[in-house]
C-alpha cells in the first residue's frame, strides 16, 4: 500500500466520525455580527485547538486579536518541502429567518447525503477538510507531505476588521508559500473548480428621516415628508433600465472581460433556464450586454440587501414614518476601489435626497476584488489533485462572491492562493437551511490530502 | 344656582376622579390588531359597562359584533327630547416601536399637564368625556337634558369591519337625531373646532417576490432579480416631481376645493414654519398648487406606511432578498371611492411590476371621505357650546384623518353628525408618547353637557 492508499483508506474508515466532530463545532452559534455570541466564539475557538492539536499540529492556540479571536496551528516546519497557509473563518451569518429553517440551524440535521446548519458551507464544512487530511497523515504516522499553517478568524463576516493588520503585524509567522482557501463552490454537482477571481464588495447604510417621529397620515399626510417613499424614489434611480448603475464614475476602473475569458465561459455547461428553476425567480435579469455567467462572476451589482420602514407587523397601521433605513452594497471587478466607491454612493444619494428629508450614510465593511494569474502553475497542481479527488475535469472560473482578506494575504505576503471550494451555490449560505453535501466534504478531504503532495512534487515555483 | 351651574361645580369637583378613572381603561392593552390581546378587548368592554352603569345607563350591555365586541348603552328614552348617539371606540394602536415611548404605553403617567399613554387622545380620552358628562346629571338627580344611546366599538383601528353590519341590522335600536363623535382634534391649542369634512383611506398591502429563498448577493446579485430594488422602483413612479400621484383615473372623482373654502382656510391662524418646526421635518412638501392646510384636509395623497425587505438588524448582511413587502394607503376626498381607488392602486402597481418578480396585493381596510353640510343648525350649537367651554371662538374646518364608521352611521340612520375633538394634532397618537391635554379632557367634558343642553333647546331640526 502506497502512503496515499493508506491516507484514502484512512479517510474511508473515519468519514462518519468526521461528520461527527464537524457536527460538533456546527452546534456552536458562532454569530459574529451580534455581541451576543462572544462567548460562543471563544468556544468555538478553543474546540478548533482540540481538533488541531488531535492532527498532530506542533502548535496550536486562540490568538487574540483585538476582536473576536483566531485560532493559529501550525506543523513542524521542515525546509525540504513547501509550505501551505490554510485560511478560514469559524464565524457565521445570522440565522434569520429562523422560521424558514426546516430544522434549528444550530442543531446539524443530515438528510438526503447533505448536513443542514448555519455555517455548514460558510465556512466550518470547509476549512475543517484540511484539518481532517492533516490528521491522516499524523494518525499514519506519515510525514505531512507540506508544512502547514493555518489561521482560522472569527471575523469574515462581519469583514475581518481585525485579520488584516493582525496579518500585516505577523508577516513573518504567516510566511508561507501558498495561501489556501476553502470558502468558495464546485462549478457544479461533481464539478471541481479552479478559481482565479473574486468579486469585491462596499457596503453602506442610508438612513432618510422625515418628521421627528412616527405621525398620523391622515393628519400629516400630503404635507409632511415620507422617508419611505422618498428613499424608494432614490434607490430607483441608481440602476438604469439596461441594468446598468448609474452612479457617476462607477465603471470608471472596471477592467473589461478579455474575449478569451468570454469564450471560455459561453462552453460551460450551464443551462440558464435550469439555473432560473433552481433560484426560483419568475425570469432573470441584469446588465444588458452580458451573459449570466458574465453578470455573476465578471460585473460588478448594486443590490438592496435590506430596507426598513414605518409599521411591518401583521394589519395595518395608518403611519407616517419619521424614518427608512436601507442597506445597499455593490459588488465590485478588478480595478475597482471599494473605497472610492463606497464613497461614489454616498455621493450620488445625497445628490438625489430631496432636502426635505435628512440624510444619514454609513459604511459597512468592504474589500477589493482578488484575481490569480490562470496560468500559474499551482492551477494545475489543484486541477490534478481535484482531479483525483472528484474524478471528474475541473473548470477553470471566476466567482461572484467576496473574501476580501484573500486579497490581503496576497499583497501582504506576496503569494498566490489556491481557492479550494467544496460548497455549490445551492447551499443557501446566507440564509434558511444552508447545507453542505456530504459527498463532497469527504472529497474535499481526498482533494486537500492530494494537493498537499502535488504542491511537494511541484518543490518550488516563482514567488 | 341655576343646573348649569350645578354640573359646572360637579365637574370642577370630581375633575381628580375622572383622570383616576380614564387611567383604569388607558391601563388596558386593548389592541385589536393583535390576536393576543382578546382577553383585554373584553376586560375593556366590561370596565366601560361599569360606567355607563354609574353613569345612570338604563341599560348597558357588552355586545358581540362578530369580532371585538362592542359596548352599548343608553339612557330612558323620554320623547320630548332629541336622542344623541354617542359613537367611540377603545381599541387602540400597537404600541410599537416601544424603545421611544419614555414612559411604557399602557402605565398612564401624568406630567406637564398631559396624560401619555397609548390610547389617551385616539380615543379613549375622548369618548370618555360624554360619559362624564352624563355622569353629572345622573349624580346631581337632574335630568339628561337629551336621550343618550351609546356605541363604544373595538375594531376602529382595524376598520370597523364588524360594526357597519351591526349598525345596518340594528338600525331601529341606534334611532337617533344626530351623531356625535369625539375622535379628531381642536383647531389649535386652545381653540376648538367645528369640523364638517374627514378624508377617506384606501390601503394596500404588496409583496414582489424575486427568489424562492434569500440569497448570497455575491453568488446570484446581478443575475437573480432584487424585488427590493423592484419595488422601490414601482413606488418612485406612483408620484410625480410635483407630489401628483401618477396612478391613472386617481383625481377623477376628487370634489375641487370651493373658492370659500380657500379663502375661509387662507384666514385662519396657521405658521407655517411653527408647524414645521413642531413636525420636525427639514422642509415640508406636498402637492403643487395647494397650501399645507389644504393639502392636509382637501387632497388625497400617497403614503408608503410601511417597508420590509431582507437584513434589517444590526451590521451587515450580504443578502439578495427573496422578498420585498410594502404597505401603502391613500387619504381619499369626496367623492373618490374607496374601493375603486384600491384596485386602481394594484392594477397601477401590477402594470409598473417588472416580469421578474412575483406580485401578491391585498387590501386592508379602507373607507370614504366623510363632508356635513357646513350650515346645518347643529353647528351653530356645537359652536356655542365649545365657545363656553373652551372661552374661545370656535374655527368651522375639515380634517385630514379617516373615520369611515362616520359615513356609515349617517349614510344608515340619515341624520348629521357632531365630531367635537378634544385631542390636539401633536398628540402623537399612532406613534410613541401618545397623550392628551388634561384642560382639554375637562372641557371636553363641559362641552358635551353644555352641547346637549344647546340640542335641547334647539329641539328640532330638519332630519
Amino acid at each position: 500500500m502506497t502512503a496515499t492508499e493508506k491516507v484514502e483508506q484512512y479517510l474511508k474508515d473515519n468519514a462518519a466520525r468526521f461528520e461527527e466532530e464537524l457536527k460538533e463545532i456546527l452546534r456552536i452559534p458562532s454569530v459574529s455580527t451580534d455581541a451576543a455570541h462572544k462567548p460562543d466564539m471563544l468556544r468555538c475557538a478553543e474546540k478548533l485547538v482540540h481538533f488541531f492539536q488531535a492532527a498532530g499540529m506542533q502548535e496550536a492556540r486562540v490568538v487574540e486579536t483585538g476582536g473576536h479571536p483566531a485560532v493559529y496551528a501550525q506543523s513542524e516546519q521542515k525546509p525540504d518541502r513547501p509550505t501551505v497557509l490554510v485560511y478560514g473563518h469559524y464565524d457565521v451569518q445570522p440565522e434569520d429567518p429562523l422560521d424558514e429553517w426546516e430544522t434549528p440551524p444550530f442543531e446539524p440535521d443530515i438528510r438526503d447525503g447533505k448536513i443542514f446548519a448555519r455555517g455548514t458551507s460558510d465556512d466550518k464544512g470547509q476549512f475543517f477538510v484540511h484539518i481532517k487530511a492533516a490528521e491522516a497523515y499524523h494518525k499514519l504516522g506519515l510525514e505531512y507531505p507540506v508544512n502547514y499553517k493555518f489561521i482560522i478568524e472569527g471575523e469574515e463576516e462581519i469583514g475581518s476588521p481585525s485579520l488584516a493588520p493582525w496579518i500585516a503585524s505577523h508577516a513573518e509567522l504567516l510566511k508561507s508559500d501558498v495561501l489556501m482557501v476553502s470558502d468558495t463552490t464546485l462549478y457544479a454537482p461533481g464539478v471541481p473548480a479552479v478559481l482565479y477571481g473574486l468579486r469585491g464588495l462596499a457596503y453602506i447604510e442610508v438612513e432618510f428621516k422625515g418628521g421627528d417621529t412616527d405621525m398620523h397620515s391622515g393628519m400629516f399626510g400630503g404635507a409632511v415628508p415620507n422617508p419611505a417613499n422618498e428613499l424608494c424614489k432614490v434607490i430607483a434611480q441608481l440602476k438604469d433600465d439596461k441594468g446598468r448603475i448609474t452612479i457617476p464614475g462607477f465603471y470608471d476602473k472596471v477592467r473589461p472581460l478579455t474575449q478569451g475569458e468570454r469564450d471560455a465561459w459561453a462552453k460551460l455547461p450551464f443551462d440558464e433556464e435550469e439555473f432560473r428553476k433552481s433560484v426560483g425567480a419568475p425570469q432573470l435579469c441584469g446588465e444588458e450586454g452580458f451573459t449570466t455567467t458574465e453578470r455573476r462572476w465578471a460585473r460588478p451589482t448594486l443590490d438592496v440587501n435590506g430596507f426598513c420602514s414605518g409599521f411591518t407587523g401583521e394589519g395595518a397601521k395608518t403611519v407616517l414614518p419619521a424614518k427608512a433605513m436601507a442597506k445597499i452594497s455593490c459588488r465590485l471587478v478588478p480595478d475597482q476601489d471599494h473605497e472610492e466607491i463606497a464613497k461614489m454612493m454616498e455621493a450620488e444619494i445625497r445628490r438625489l435626497a430631496p432636502p426635505t428629508v435628512e440624510v444619514k450614510v454609513s459604511f459597512h465593511h468592504g474589500g477589493p476584488a482578488w484575481m490569480n494569474n490562470p496560468d500559474h502553475p499551482i492551477n494545475e497542481a489543484a486541477r490534478k489533485a481535484y482531479r483525483r479527488a472528484w474524478h471528474a475535469e475541473p473548470v477553470l472560473m471566476r466567482e461572484g462572491g467576496s473574501i476580501a482578506i484573500v486579497s490581503d494575504f496576497c499583497n501582504t505576503l506576496h503569494i498566490p492562493a489556491i481557492l479550494m471550494g467544496v460548497g455549490l451555490d445551492t447551499d443557501n449560505i446566507h440564509a434558511p437551511n444552508e447545507h453542505l453535501t456530504l459527498s463532497d466534504f469527504h472529497a474535499g478531504i481526498a482533494a486537500s490530502a492530494f494537493l498537499a503532495e502535488e504542491l511537494a512534487e511541484l518543490g518550488s515555483w516563482e514567488k
